[in-house]
């Protein structure tokens, strides 16, 4: 009984034997810290000792991020949480563990359901993150998924977007518009479902950790919504400008300039260091790019030196809404 | 740019656009322990000395948690918390922060938007949750919101669902059924939207916390699916039987025993006290009812005393995909 009468009855599972199913493949839990998991009204957490919890939580909505004849159900569960550990990578955190909302339409197959699961604990495990909870609803259409990463970060070490300061020299882990290259050929060869094509970006998370121990990065982002848009929000939070060399800035194999610079779901790092800090050019084996500078400014903008000339580079990354 | 090209324009507001209104209507953010909010890839939070972490999060999801043409967006957005905040303290636990996940259907009007917000953060102001985080998309179609509720619990206090045993007598805060008796009332006038007729649950967060304190309560669930069904989650977690008096179920206004046995999202507290401690009639103003006691059982199943007669009480709450 709810507190609506229009409930959608042809689902695979009902809603006990699906959260049953979720909880058995997520196997026994024996994270650290965890007091109480699926099965309560609620997960119960014991921090370690001088850390601090980092929260986050990302929406995975069909015909939104993905769509179900493009991408292959482990690619959807697989980025369902990418995101929101990339995120943590941002901060330098370390992730710990994960909560996940499942609303699927009345038309998903189980094993759509089944094969979204093992591609999120795939890389759950791969990072040591348990899942210890979540909701499921039935929806009118389309699928939704909303992933809680929990996290954690020595005390007052996170890496925040507003510490960058003139002068810093700004840099990029990888190459950029790989994700854009991928979708373009997806739209070109039409409506396969294809797992080869698409792509399964791997959070930075070793980079982030080894920016924070070392303290070098003085903020950080992870690319999200694309280069242009991604340094603006450094710029807003930091209340600085930027200024990037088009020619520094590293493509990704097939990538254009224009992907590189406004391409979202690359989920590399951009970060701030010092000047007088030496960076290498390989950070846990991936490489780092210097594209540009930190500069003084009233408001926040991103400058762009191409063929000689210096531009304005406005924020042209991805936005739902938009 | 994202890996999908079926962007959905018509919002009232771009995402950016949207999370500053969220930002600024959510207000300042002066809690406890609180290092970095919205603005960020993820909020940071600092635990209180000698606390635990409780984390839950729940989906609302139209026309499955509710409908536009019935319920109120101040109320949508009220419940979106409530559900959170009752699994809260059915922990014992208190509440602190939460993160709020939308996704828009593109006829979604600001206003409805506005005005779920304006539910939404006046439960969170009541009970001094500040809102630190979450996400925004555009859906296909309905409206899908789902929260993280964190709250702190000191160390080993929490109240579990599996601490029951035989001879614990258990007990239920104010009246059941409520709920149910409202959707009847929405169903039979037909469809005209009205915020008189819906419920506004109140959270059960200072008898959760006094139970707590007490150390009264030896196992604890909020009444969200039906007292058949969520007796049966206690008895399952705690591995022992149950057996109440029909007599003795509270019934709340205009409920019938079918309601209050049965229906859901009352949001009142279920729990169990060792029989020698002696309960108060109220906690905290709101009334408790003593209605049965935990038995020894093989298996976990409930029993109630009816007419004369011992029958089981099978779980018919409210499962969204049977």
């Amino acid at each position: 009984m709810s507190n609506c009468d229009c409930i959608l009855n042809n689902l695979p599972l009902p809603e006990r034997k699906l959260i049953e199913r979720i909880r058995r493949r997520a196997g026994p839990l024996r994270t650290k810290g965890l007091i109480a998991g699926i099965g309560d009204d609620a997960a119960i957490l014991e921090l370690p000792r001088n850390c601090q919890l980092v929260a986050t939580t990302d929406l995975m909505v069909e015909d939104v991020h993905f769509r179900r004849d493009w991408h292959s159900p482990e690619g959807v569960g697989h980025r369902a949480l990418a995101r929101g550990l990339s995120d943590l990578a941002a901060m330098g955190a370390d992730p710990w563990t994960a909560l996940l909302s499942l609303a699927l339409a009345p038309n998903t197959p189980q094993a759509w359901v089944d094969k979204f699961l093992r591609g999120f604990l795939k890389l759950a495990r791969k990072h040591d993150v348990a899942l210890i909870g979540g909701d499921t609803s039935a929806s009118r259409l389309g699928i939704t998924a909303d992933v809680v990463v929990l996290g954690t970060v020595p005390k007052g070490r996170a890496v925040l977007r507003s510490g960058a300061r003139p002068g810093d020299v700004i840099c990029v882990t990888g190459g950029l518009g790989a994700a854009s290259v991928a979708i373009r050929e997806l739209r070109r060869r039409g409506k396969r479902q294809t797992g080869r094509r698409e792509l399964l970006p791997q959070p930075r998370l070793a980079v982030g950790r080894w920016l924070r121990e070392k303290r070098l990065a003085t903020a950080m982002i992870d690319l999200s919504d694309g280069l242009s848009s991604d340094l603006l929000h450094i710029c807003e939070q930091s209340r600085v400008g930027a200024a990037i060399l088009e020619s520094a800035v590293p493509r990704a194999g097939a990538a254009t300039m224009k992907d590189a610079l406004h391409g979202g779901e690359d989920y590399e790092l951009l970060f701030t260091v010092p000047k007088q800090k030496r960076l290498p050019s390989q950070i846990e084996g991936v490489p780092v790019s210097t594209i540009g500078e930190i500069v003084a400014s009233r408001r926040p903008a991103v400058r762009i030196l191409s063929r000689g000339q210096w531009r304005p580079l406005a924020p042209r990354g991805w936005q739902h809404f938009v």
